[in-house]
């Protein structure tokens, strides 16, 4: 398997958890977003979208978007699995994930900072608050969804990792990068706690990463 | 069934196209988001988020996020089914979804329209200008990834409708209804005009919906 990877890309990181959670190792590319490398002709031919991540399983053609990849990887990969049997389980641990996945992260994303600055003209200042503003949304909500509910157990649901934690941690290491406090959001500080208690967790850590600074 | 429903939310059609398929037909809620009934005590219980749509069925806990609602559907009600069968099909049409679901629509949706208004005060033209920048970008790539797989057919995966067809319709219904001209995207047309000759997608098109204007 080939990963296209870069160490910032909160997608991709949540793609190298469960590749982590499944024992895989891929061979890594590095796609250096900095630098606009996204946008060269070899990595547009692997995904014309030039985002992040995409995933190459033998000589299928590139698989992209993480939340796809992660379902490909758990039903060609069954072990241990990331999604619950049961399909209300099954849809709330989706409709976690997407909270971050779809409510969220798009709003911070390279491209959308991007179209801020210099679409936009909007000044750092402004910038941050548009990027705490989302990430604080969608923290509420999860904090909101998870305190409430008796499916939520050490994990999102129950005591097995699952997708939602794949994202949650994603989430909050992102809310992290931007200097956003999550101290205000308990039962996702603990559920975050768990899962940095697994190896897979720490070692698919942006920070990590080959190119990543030592701290931020 | 019960659906929470209002006739402008793409996301909500998204679902409502999932069950006019299944042939299920809910009681459905109406949650004016133009008079911000979303925000209010009654719907807040149903979802804190304050987001369309959230269906509940049986005495369970209500769904929420559209793509987990409809993979719910479709596996509780397998029959016709929305995903292929083999796991690399299944993530190609997750994937294209998910251009829609993550990358494109969170964009464009109200409370991001608000905050550009309110909170960034930009006008009209910025906001439009806005909308149509991202409506655009996921077009392309759609178009792109359509236009360039053998597995596209007279839908998005061959020929029986999936999740993919779904997005694609609620995006490009929510082009039109932002005055976009899809025009340039002659695969995506082709395939949304293979979708609408089935009355399930006419039956849940926004302007078919109570309380819909006539055109826009």
């Amino acid at each position: 398997m080939k990963l296209f990877s870069f160490w910032r890309s909160l997608a991709t990181f949540r793609v190298r958890i469960a590749l982590e959670l499944k024992g895989i190792e891929p061979e890594v590319v590095d796609v250096d977003l900095f630098k606009g490398h996204q946008r060269e002709a070899e990595y547009r031919a692997v995904n014309p979208q030039m985002l992040l991540p995409a995933l190459i399983d033998g000589d299928g053609p590139p698989l992209f978007e993480s939340l796809a990849i992660i379902e490909y990887l758990d039903e060609t990969r069954p072990e241990p699995p990331l999604l619950p049997k049961e399909p209300r389980a099954r849809a709330r641990v989706r409709a976690l994930a997407q909270i971050v996945a779809c409510d969220s992260h798009p709003l911070v994303v390279p491209r959308v900072r991007g179209y801020l600055e210099r679409e936009l003209g909007l000044d750092e200042a402004t910038r941050t608050r548009w990027i705490h503003h989302w990430i604080g949304e969608s923290l509420k909500a999860l904090e909101t969804h998870l305190a409430g509910s008796r499916d939520t157990g050490r994990y999102c649901q129950g005591n097995a990792i699952t997708i939602a934690d794949i994202c949650l941690v994603s989430h909050t290491v992102g809310a992290e990068l931007f200097k956003y406090d999550t101290a205000p959001f308990p039962t996702v500080r603990r559920i975050v706690d768990a899962c940095m208690q697994n190896q897979a967790f720490v070692r698919a850590h942006p920070l990590a990463q080959p190119g990543a600074p030592k701290s931020v």
